[in-house]
């Protein structure tokens, strides 16, 4: 079979497999998340020794440190994936949702309820947690998942994706339900992204240049996580205690992730007291600062910020400080260089609490309260299958919930069409 | 100015109108929408010489007689276009919806507020009174939108958008925030679904060639409404006579569009008496049955069917009739050869209407009651800008609501992740 035949094939057998899914009651969902969990445990062993195969291979092919050590399967990262399932089968079941009916003056009933997407595509870097994760997400939402994880991860992926195939089987589930491409050749994936008739979603989890790529070659729609460029916008009332304790929060307790801030704005009537103050405490964390004009008249020796800063994600110990003179200018700017992520304003004003709400159209907007907590764990969704910075189905953080669509019921009694 | 350079500016100035759109208060926007109403009916002259212009070069390109009428702007049109206007000023607002906040351990509050989804692409083909109906929705939704009408519509399209773009100007509301291009040249349709950067959504309305066009061109997210293969099924415990009037309107009440029933499955326990008792009535009403090997056991001298009569979207007085051996074998068939877009069962069996409704997956599953009730008014919605046939975003028809997405807001006092 040619590689496009191949994924033809899967894909078919996975819409097939999402029906039968599709009509499963939560009962029988978590009873298989819950056995998915203990069988991870139960094998760890067989694990680790596929996970060493691809140890081997990048430690020969001369893997950085760090990527090496995100595609290791430590004990604690194999009781995380048990973990992950057991909690996912623990939350509540969005399927089958109705949450009204209306009466039509005909006498007929009508609702929305929510219904499984069919068929997702997950396409993913070098984490091979990610298999078990996604799946749990998948399935638990009425799902059939299919996986195409880095090549570096092929045997710790296919290892993953077996045992929990074993457990669909047991249970006399559809296998097909979860799949995983086992061949490296690149074309799998810009194959799997023509077959719009068989696949529902591909949501991509990984860097921008993966992103892009499936963005760019997908006929399917995609779930799209670009840059996260948040701002936190100290306003003239700002409690100067509160904004520095979340400013540090929001920088330094997790530099390298997309909710981490990247930009400060201080409105020019506090800036006096506390562009110097935050400046120290940037200083003190290690945090180096790159300020406009106006900051580097407070602060002696600020390193100067160009346009460029603005629009920089440095998932790094650097942030960009603009002294801005008003509200309207913290928007302008957050329209201009954001990415539609997160945004907080620290403010103890009522109507500029209001006016950040209703204005910033950012996925997340938050009055006092850390960036960081931006994601779906952090909000109430249960686990997060990824963060959408555009607006299409989803926009920000999604759970369960959006790993479904709802399509309308209608309840008659012989109503025709006059 | 190229063609690209003229849409991306026109883009650029929808998505700057957008931000201001966003924050207007239902009361805002019903007023424009009551004004733009009473424009298009005082210029009432202006509209039909103008129309005229289409007319004349349509005639002598010797355009066919059912499309020039389709073009006509006559005077109970504009009159439809204005109350239509009208209708979507009285809908509620789903803008600025919270359904609910919840609290989360550490004192945050958490919700999901609706926001429009920002900048609106409609493609479509040659009715202009689109391109007032789909404004209204755009616009009452919070949202900038940009219409490109068919090239034998221009001057008509022009003339309503003028008058529309007039009432914004009045109300001292962004000029932008409607805009209808006014190049008839074919690649303004490509360069505007590369600007992804700008717009947010692309609404192609009108045949499949048109939507798999834009659906093939577009890097924006794109509403496709394929086609229309509505399956009736009437189930073993059906009441004859109530699934004779369904059957009868749900194909003969208007044949011509989407929500018409296309093929007929009959379970065999009740086909003997309901096959030539429906046959009889559709032959009467001067509908052409074709019919399986079964069905043509029943009544005789029936046109046998083919496969591909089970796949056809007639529009048309011709019907596809199969006896079915039981629910399972309706509900494969709706799998095999359905459209995802209306299905409907016929029962007094409350397990067989249970499982119709929970295990087919199409947009609308009704049970006793018309397929031509399929659309957004008839459902509730208001008026409706588009079915979409796919599940991403929404699927079915379309209202005011599905023209939103959410974001999360998140209020707190000085919390910070541990």
């Amino acid at each position: 079979m040619t590689i496009a035949e191949q994924m033809q094939t899967l894909a078919v057998a996975a819409q097939q497999a999402s029906r039968r899914m599709a009509t499963l009651s939560t009962t029988a969902k978590n009873e298989l998340l819950v056995k998915m969990a203990a069988t991870l445990q139960e094998h760890r062993d067989f694990l680790q020794q596929e996970n060493n195969k691809d140890l081997q291979r990048a430690k020969s092919s001369g893997m950085a440190a760090a990527m090496l050590d995100r595609l290791t399967l430590t004990d604690d990262r194999i009781d995380a994936m048990a973990d992950g399932l057991r909690e996912v089968a623990a939350l509540p079941d969005p399927v089958g949702e109705v949450t009204g009916m209306w009466l039509r003056p005909n006498g007929i009933q009508v609702g929305r309820q929510r219904i499984p997407l069919g068929v997702i595509g997950i396409i993913y870097e070098s984490r091979p947690n990610v298999t078990a994760d996604a799946a749990g997400l998948c399935l638990k939402s009425g799902n059939a998942v299919i996986l195409r994880g880095g090549s570096e991860a092929l045997a710790s992926n296919q290892a993953i994706g077996s045992l929990l195939q074993q457990c669909l089987v047991e249970l006399d589930l559809p296998q097909a339900a979860l799949q995983v491409v086992t061949t490296s050749d690149r074309h799998a994936v810009t194959e799997l992204l023509k077959l719009e008739e068989h696949i529902d979603l591909i949501i991509p989890r990984g860097g921008e240049g993966l992103i892009r790529f499936v963005a760019e070659n997908s006929r399917i729609p995609v779930i799209k996580h670009y840059k996260g460029v948040c701002h936190l916008y100290v306003d003239a009332e700002a409690d100067t205690t509160m904004a520095e304790r979340i400013c540090m929060n929001a920088k330094v307790q997790r530099p390298g992730v997309c909710n981490a801030m990247e930009t400060l704005l201080v409105h020019r009537a506090i800036a006096p007291i506390f562009v110097p103050q935050i400046v120290a405490a940037m200083r003190q964390a290690g945090v180096e600062v790159r300020g406009c004009e106006a900051a580097q008249g407070l602060v002696a020796d600020l390193i100067p910020a160009t346009e460029a800063d603005w629009y920089e994600e440095y998932l790094d110990l650097t942030l960009a400080l603009r002294v801005v003179a008003d509200f309207d200018q913290a928007r302008e700017h957050i329209e201009t260089y954001g990415s539609l992520h997160t945004e907080v304003i620290v403010t103890n004003n009522y109507q500029c609490a209001q006016r950040f709400l209703r204005e910033i159209n950012s996925s997340v907007v938050m009055v006092n309260a850390s960036s960081r907590f931006s994601d779906g764990n952090q909000l109430g969704l249960g686990a997060e299958i990824g963060i959408s910075t555009t607006k299409l189905h989803s926009f920000g953080p999604m759970g369960l919930e959006d790993l479904t669509t709802r399509k309308f019921v209608v309840l008659g009694d012989g109503q025709v069409r006059s």
